[in-house]
């Protein structure tokens, strides 16, 4: 089969690669019908996770039918639809039953990571029947690939963490895909205001479009003050932060008011200063979280009523074999205004 | 009458004062009977609480018994025996009706920082209604001086904030007076290892007393090491900062385990580093909190019921006229082994 | 002044009476601008409520102004443009202190009931600063009556306490205005699906056009196999009862699914049979609860935020010297389509 | 192998029967060593539980060995001691991702009910990996034999879903094994008072030495007032129902307080009455549920922990050959004054 094959920091290709076979009776094949490039696969790229080897097949995002099951599968069978999760799940582990996935002992985030993930024709799913979830019939499978990722993870680590109240206020730090995401699903609990910050313009418009009810642009660095102001001085009840870098996590703290949460999204490289000696005595709340992919079955629900529409967040469509070149517009999404792609197999 | 007053830095005197009156219909006087001082009394001999100023009597905490009352009180009379919050809460504003009276807008902390204090022998108490407490018939009232702050601070910041819960893993870092006030309500929730953390073995002693299961001297620098190896390398499901310095957070950040969280209760001065780099995918929370007293209700059943004996923390006594002795004891408390003195008015 | 006087069962009088004035320090007196009915008059002119004695003026909704204050009264002053709560609270009792007002030892719901109401041209309000809201500039005064208690009970007691989620799954047994209430705040959360149950075509094609997903007629007394049917065969995640007579009750029973909550807004005269031999194991919640409107900060956040319209409750106007009329209209719903009336001082 | 075998109403045997085999990829073969009798095993010889079949080997509790694994097992070995747990779970169901256990769609209550039980020398385990929990090492197996059911069932039914709390009020009706069991658990969270009502004196003498604080004899029909009189009117917090009659459980109507939760553990066989025209307006929670066995690890820890001691409750010990005087002496229990037995493999 082809696959897109990750070989050393700067390097990948699209090749051909032996195609998976079930290796625990838990497993199952999935054939891949679309899928998508995330964020995280361009830092793989930079060689910035060294969890991930040279000889990897990225991707962890996807739908697809099922090719074949292992023995103790007892969810699906060949030829059923399926959302495949980012998340793998034993369900069974201590950390499975408080529902933390992400930190499953044999599962978390691991497709695409620690072992051959979705950006080719065929994949190995480990613990199928936790880690996949049936497609309902009618659905728009182009949709559904939004769930694989980046809906659960806007919704648990920024919304659901970020404890979004129906009448509150929320600012979300960073319009790129991931904050919309977070925009989308905060809509869920009908906040009274939502504050988009970004340094670009064009992204503002779009968080506008998206259900934003005021926008920021941070380029002149007194977005805290404009905060403040929006917000009759008090600070908001939740800030999101969906950047991952200092300068966003520290404007979260000036703007999260007393009683408030910072729910961090954003995958961060280095340490952020905690500035206690103004936070100590506020009552505030900073969440971290990697997703746990627990929102999905809630998100199928919420997809097939139409209360969201996720295809909002495509904005360009490729063939798989197209996908170096998906990669080049996404990797450069300032230009090519890219959001989210569809790779088609 | 007598009382102690803060004259700018370095400088404090017992000394004359007027007597307080009432100002507005919702106050109370109360007659000081029993006082104590508190580290942050400490914090503001050394000029470091701008907010109080200078002519400002000290102390926030004591029982005492009702002189006057204005026209809109209703809960309390003249004679009645009243235990003091620390945090004065007018019942009716934003926070207030969060149960987040450690930011009312006409209260809060506010005894003997804003306003004149307890460390005198008659003391005005605003929103007396809601800020005053009535002793129960047969309380002893030296213990009940513990729930003034201490008492409500270390369940409230640490435990409740810590979400302590049956057959968890605490560690307290910091096992003065209030690391010490954290470890006794924290066995309200029968955690399974309370891991207490210090520089100091004499003060392990006393936590060992009080029911810690575990200590750890961190002289040697290796107290996140220890902790991990007490836990199965898992880290804590809870850790409490109770010193209020960098060192002691950034501990707290190595030993809290995936979900676990940071409870923060120490009065930081400076900023910490928050090491996302590490935690943005561990799924932890961190908490700060101003403490806002409102388990002090169920802190006077507690005692009442014997669940709990806040008489441990107190280990000297003075009358209220040698209060400048009591300073000198409890601010050499590594010296003198004092916790909590008692001021007898 | 005038005002609409309960005379006993059965009767009623729109007639002169004593202008009120202030009792205690914290009263406020407010002359009433706009006023409306409650089912729950209905049920007091029938003698149904023992503890609202004859002479009483009744009604306990309304927008006003402040006419006078007493001497403790610190939110509000002589021409503010107030929101009257249907619940009094002191904000000190141990009720309030849980945010149970409803049980306020000297409040509650007293206004029409205990003490004389708002169907009048002035009205005292004792706990003022708890008991009234300040109306935002540029508020449709109109839509905030619903404010007083239709909204904030159909969202506490049936919204609130059934645990209505996104995703989820809702039925609300009862299309009257407390029913379409629930149905209003309902989507605050965005479940997939919110059935509705009536007797009546005309309510449940109300409830279509408020945002209902699916309506079921329980004339032909099958209403519970179709509940069953629409949800295949899970039964709903929330039941609310939203009329207040067992046949009602008993259909939540049948219709909540394992894990789900029947929440109860409905006012029962009578005792229903509670099925545990089969609900023991269904690990079902059920939950009843007097309003009490410590939701109306936030509503009245989501009413300036546009995300509900309060005002397609309101069905007639009349001024407040046709309250006669008024009554009429209102107590004929099945033949007037009645749903909430606006009485024009 | 012997088992003890169920033969319709009033018959059973203690015979011969095939040793179980692997049915599933999933399953486990489990050598007993000490199992128990419990009440539901009475209900079942009575013929009230038609999901159990003449022929059905009894027993849902106890501890073994690992005697062989099918192909997906992958948390334990043959040799390992485990725990086997009431509740049978494959964790990947929609009740299972919730923690609801007892309803998995392949599990949930099935031992000794719908498949073969735990009394014998052999059992099978589906979905083995969530259903059997690792013994410690050092652990005492009998003590462990009380986590199989009764502990989990009276903390989730009665403690859990009661919200027992630190100061709070708890009222437990029943003092068999199963009200004691709450009864131990409660005090996890250090409620200031627990009221234990029995018509039995010793029962109620036993209750005093697990830790009731005070004790009711409902024999005269007053217990009610007992308990108000003890609540200084208030009534409870948390009101457990452990005994499964309309008159206990309206009890339990009569004396939970305002804001207070009825926690129902009691097998029910007949409706109750529920008062609605007393409670709709006192903000009370009613809940149900068969016991998910979700806190069976946390329970673990608190065994582990020696912050209880669950084998006050095992009062009788029998050999595995001496099954039917154990049934006898568990059958009388008001005269052998039985809480629990332990019958050893």
């Amino acid at each position: 089969m082809k696959a897109l094959v990750y070989h050393g920091p700067g390097k990948k290709a699209f090749e051909d690669h032996a195609k998976p076979e079930i290796a625990a009776p838990t497993d199952a094949i999935v054939r891949i019908t679309k899928t998508t490039i995330c964020g995280t696969d361009l830092h793989i790229l930079k060689g910035d996770l060294p969890s991930c080897a040279p000889g990897r097949i990225l991707g962890h995002e996807g739908v697809g039918v099922i090719d074949s099951i292992g023995s103790a599968v007892t969810a699906f069978k060949p030829g059923d639809r399926v959302l495949i999760s980012c998340i793998t799940a034993c369900g069974k582990c201590e950390y499975c039953r408080k529902q933390m996935y992400s930190h499953c002992t044999t599962g978390g985030w691991i497709l695409g990571n620690r072992i051959d993930g979705t950006q080719a024709e065929f994949v190995r799913i480990p613990h199928a029947d936790n880690s996949l979830y049936p497609i309902p019939a009618g659905a728009d499978e182009e949709a559904l690939v939004m769930l694989s990722d980046i809906l659960p993870t806007g919704f648990e680590c920024g919304v659901l963490n970020g404890k979004v109240q129906p009448g509150g206020t929320v600012a979300i730090v960073g319009s790129g895909p991931i904050g919309l995401a977070a925009l989308l699903t905060a809509q869920f609990y009908s906040p009274a205001e939502i504050i988009m910050v970004d340094l670009d313009d064009n992204r503002l418009e779009i968080a506008k479009r998206f259900g934003a009810t005021k926008t920021v642009n941070s380029t002149d660095g007194k977005a805290a003050e404009a905060v403040k102001t929006l917000t009759g001085g008090r600070g908001v009840g939740t800030a999101i932060e969906a950047v991952g870098i200092p300068a966003t996590f520290e404007l979260c703290e000036k703007i999260v008011g007393p009683g408030g949460v910072i729910a961090n999204i954003g995958v961060h490289g280095t340490k952020v200063d905690l500035h206690l000696e103004n936070l100590w005595d506020r009552n505030i709340t900073i969440t971290t979280r990697l997703v746990d992919a627990v929102s999905t079955p809630m998100l199928l629900n919420v997809v097939a009523a139409h209360k969201i529409d996720p295809k909002l967040l495509i904005t360009h469509h490729f063939k798989l074999d197209g996908i170096l070149e998906a990669y080049e517009t996404f990797g450069h999404a300032a230009d090519t205004r890219a959001l989210k792609v569809i790779l088609e197999a």
